[in-house]
C-alpha cells in the first residue's frame, strides 16, 4: 500500500440488521411530546420493512398516533410486512377506503395477501378501488385454494419460444414495457403455452447474441401446480435451490412463477405452526394479540391439559389407601411422572420436525419408532438405577428404590414408543403431528406412570 | 379451442415433490436381492439432492451397501445436502482418500461445509487433493469464525466500475471466462473495491446498451460484514427480500456474496436449533444419530429435569405430615403442577420465538411481561373456577376447593411473570432463550404449585 495514501478507516455498520434500539426511543420520546412532526419525518425516513417493525413495536396508543400522522401517505408495503394482528388493527384505523387506496399501489400477489384476510363486503370495497386488470389478477388469484401455490404466485411471468436465440430475448425484454419487477428465469414455453425450460438471467448474460436458448436451457425443470400447497412448494425449493419456479394450471400451461423471497416467508410462517402448535399456542397468539384473544386462544389448550390432569389425579385417587399407609409414594410420584414426560417430549419433538422435514415418512417409521424403544430403555435404565439408589437412600427402603426403579423403566419404554407412534399415527390420519400430541404424550406418561408406580406399589411392599 | 385439436390431458404431477415411497421400495428390493446393479442403476437416475434424501431413508447396512456402489463416482453434490450424522458415516466408509477426490469437483463454499466438521489432520489430507486456487479460497473461508457470513459466501463476485454502461456491463460478462456458476446482482464498486451500489441481472436485461449502470443502480444497499453472525444475515434477507447481499471486509471492501438459498438452509438451522432445544435435545440428536449417540444426548437434558424433580419432590415431603391426614391433596396436586407447567409453556413459546424473529426487544420487553402477567392471571381466574368447583364436588369440600383455586391462581401469575421473563433474562445474559428456560420453568412452576397448594392446605384446612 502507498504510504502517502491514508489508511482506510476501519468499516462500522451502523444499524447491523434491523431497527436500532436508540431509534425507537426517539420516535417515543417524539411521541410522548406530542411532536408528531419529528415522529413522522423519523418514521418516513426508515425502509418500509424497518417502518413495519417500527410500528409492531410501539405500544397501542402510540401506534395509533404516528398511523393517524402517516394516513395521507400511508406507504403501502408496509402492510405487507406486519405482523398479522397489528395489521388487522392498522386496516382498522386506515379504514376502508384509505385501505383501497394504499392497496391500489401494491403488486396483485401482494393486494391478495391483505385482502383474503377480510370478510366478503370488505373485500369488494377494496377491489372496487382497483384497476380492471388488477382486480382481474387478484380475483383469479383469490380463485385459488387458500395456502396454495396459486395464491402465491405472481401472474406476470417471462416466457419465450423455444426457437429464439439470446439476443431476440434481450431484445424481447429490452422493448417490452410491462415486464416483472424482478424476475430470475426466463422459461421456454411450447406454443400451448407449456414450460419445457427455464433459463436464468446469468446464463443470458454471459452468452453470446446469436446462441440459439433451447441449447441454453435446463429441461430439468419442477413444475408446480396451482393447487399445490405452499408447503409442498417450500419443500421443492429447499430441496432444489431454487431461485424461480413456474407454476402450471391442470393442463400443465404456464400461468405464473413464484419466487423465493415468497418462500422464505412461508418457510417462516410453517416454522411458527410447528413450534406454536408444539408449545400448545395458537397460531394468532403472538406478541401483538390483545390480552383477551390471547386468554381466549390459550384456554382450549389448558383445558385439554386440565382433563389430562383429572384423569391421572383418578389415577392416584385408586390408591388413596395406598399412599395413606406410605406417604413416600406420594413423595416419589411426580419424579415417575416428570422423567416420563419430558423423555416423550424429547421424543416427540425429533419426530415431528422430521416429518417436518420430511426425513420421516412410512419407509423408515416402524425403524424410527424401534430406535426410540431401544432409546428410551437404555436411558430408563440409567434413570432407575440412579433414582432407585436416590429413593433408597431417602426413605432407606430397598423395596422402595426397586419399585420406583421397575416404573421408571417401565415408563420410559412407552415414552419412546407413543412419543415416536403418535405422531406418525396422527400424520397418516391426516391430522398434523405437532397438534394435541404433547398434551396426549403427557397425559400417557402421567397416567402410566402414576399408575405402575402406584400398583406396583400396592402389589409388592404392602 | 379449435374442435380438431386434441383436448389436452389434465395434467398429472409424477412425483410431486420429493422421493416417491415406491422408488424407495424399489430401491430396497434390489439392495435385498443383491442385485447392486439395479439399486446403483436406480440411485444414479436421481437428481443429487433426492439422492441424498434416499441414502438418509436406507437403514444402516442397505446405505452401505449402495455406497459402496456408489464408491467410484460419487456425486460431490450429495454429501452437501446429506444430513450431518448421515453424511459422517458416509465420509467414514469412503475414506479421506476417495473423499478428498470428490470434493474436487465442489464449490469453495461447499468444500468449506463439509471440512469444517473433520479434525484437523484429516482436513489437512483433504485439503491437499484441492488445486492451489481452491485451497486457498477454502483456507481464507475456514479463517472466519464459524457461522459467519464469511463461512457462507461465494468468493466470486461480479463487480464492475461506477462509470460503466449496460453494454460494457454485458460484454464484459460475455468475455470473463471465471463468472459464478449463478448470480443475481452485479456491484458497482469504487476505486477501492468498496461497493456502492447494486443492479438486479432484470434491470440490465431490460435496459438499452447505452445506458450508464450508476443510473440503473440501487444505493440503498445493505452491507454484510464478513464476521456478522450467519442468523442476522438471515434477518437481513427476509427483511429486505434479498436475492443476494455484498459481503465486506474491515475495510469495507468486497470481498464476497451471500445468496438467499444458503440463507434458506440457514432459516432452517436456525429454527431447527430453536424447536430442538425448546423440546429438549441436543442439535446432533436427529433421526439418522446412532442409538448411543441419542441415549447420550438426551440424557444430559433428563438429568436437569431429575434435579427438579427431586427438588419438587424435596417440597412435598415437606408437608408429608399433612398429605397422612388428607390424601385428597396427593390426589389433587399434581393438578396444580400441571397446570402451572402447561401455562409456562406456552408463554415461554411465545417469547422464545418472538425473540427469534426479533419482535420482542427490550423496547417492548416489559411491556410483554405485563401482558402475560395479566393473561396468567385472567386463565388462572378461569381454571381456578372450574378445578375448585370440581375439587369441591369430587372430595366434598368446599375449603379444599378453595385452597387449590387460590394456588392455581398464583402459579398462573408466575407462570406468566417467569415463562415470558426467564427467555427475555437468558437473552440479555448472552444465553440462548430457548436452551434450559423450559427446564427451569418446569421446575419453578412444580416446585411453587406443590409448595404453595400444600402450604395452604396445611394452613387452612387442618
Amino acid at each position: 500500500m502507498n504510504a502517502a495514501q491514508p489508511r482506510p478507516e476501519k468499516f462500522e455498520p451502523d444499524a447491523v440488521a434491523g431497527l436500532n434500539p436508540d431509534f425507537v426511543e426517539l420516535v417515543h420520546a417524539a411521541l410522548d411530546e406530542a411532536n408528531t412532526d419529528k415522529a413522522k419525518a423519523l418514521a418516513e425516513s426508515l425502509h418500509w420493512s424497518d417502518l413495519a417493525d417500527l410500528l409492531e413495536k410501539l405500544a397501542h396508543d402510540r401506534r395509533e398516533t404516528l398511523v393517524e400522522a402517516l394516513r395521507a401517505e400511508f406507504p403501502a408495503n408496509v402492510l405487507t410486512e406486519l405482523d398479522e394482528s397489528v395489521r388487522e388493527r392498522v386496516i382498522e384505523q386506515l379504514g376502508l377506503h384509505q385501505l383501497a387506496n394504499v392497496v391500489a399501489d401494491l403488486e396483485a400477489d401482494d393486494v391478495i395477501e391483505i385482502v383474503e384476510e377480510l370478510e366478503n363486503h370488505e373485500r369488494e370495497e377494496v377491489l372496487d378501488a382497483l384497476s380492471d386488470d388488477d382486480r382481474t389478477l387478484v380475483e383469479e388469484g383469490l380463485s385459488y385454494p387458500e395456502d396454495s401455490a396459486g395464491r402465491l404466485m405472481q401472474r406476470s411471468v417471462v416466457a419465450m419460444p423455444t426457437h429464439w436465440n439470446v439476443g431476440q430475448a434481450i431484445d424481447f425484454m429490452r422493448e417490452t414495457e410491462n415486464l416483472p419487477r424482478d424476475f430470475y428465469d426466463i422459461f421456454l414455453v411450447d406454443p400451448r403455452h407449456r414450460p419445457v425450460g427455464a433459463i436464468s438471467l446469468s446464463r443470458i448474460l454471459s452468452t453470446r447474441r446469436h446462441v440459439a436458448l433451447n441449447a441454453l436451457m435446463s429441461a430439468d425443470l419442477k413444475l408446480i401446480p396451482a393447487d399445490m400447497d405452499q408447503e409442498e412448494a417450500a419443500f421443492l425449493f429447499r430441496q432444489r435451490d431454487l431461485i424461480s419456479a413456474p407454476v402450471v394450471d391442470d393442463a400443465a400451461r404456464l400461468v405464473g412463477v413464484i419466487t423465493v423471497d415468497d418462500i422464505v416467508d412461508v418457510i417462516h410462517e410453517e416454522h411458527e405452526e410447528d413450534i406454536m402448535r408444539l408449545g400448545g399456542v395458537g397460531e394468532e397468539d403472538d406478541l401483538f394479540a390483545a390480552v383477551l384473544d390471547t386468554t381466549r386462544s390459550r384456554f382450549s389448550w389448558l383445558m385439554v391439559h386440565l382433563v389430562a390432569a383429572i384423569i391421572a389425579s383418578g389415577v392416584i385417587n385408586l390408591f388413596a389407601g395406598t399412599i395413606e399407609q406410605m406417604v413416600a409414594l406420594a413423595v416419589l410420584m411426580p419424579i415417575v411422572a416428570t422423567m416420563g414426560g419430558t423423555a416423550s417430549v424429547q421424543t416427540l419433538t425429533v419426530a415431528v420436525r422430521a416429518i417436518a422435514m420430511r426425513e420421516l415418512t412410512p419407509a423408515n417409521a416402524l425403524r424410527t419408532i424401534g430406535k426410540e424403544i431401544v432409546v428410551g430403555f437404555l436411558n430408563g435404565l440409567l434413570f432407575a438405577v440412579l433414582i432407585g439408589v436416590v429413593a433408597w437412600l431417602w426413605f432407606g427402603s430397598q423395596a422402595l428404590g426397586g419399585v420406583i426403579a421397575l416404573a421408571i423403566i417401565i415408563n420410559f419404554i412407552v415414552a419412546g414408543l407413543a412419543g415416536s407412534a403418535l405422531p406418525v399415527y396422527l400424520q397418516r390420519l391426516g391430522f398434523d403431528p405437532a397438534v394435541a400430541s404433547s398434551a396426549i404424550l403427557t397425559s400417557i406418561t402421567d397416567v402410566l406412570g402414576f399408575y405402575v408406580f402406584l400398583a406396583l406399589a400396592a402389589l409388592l411392599l404392602l
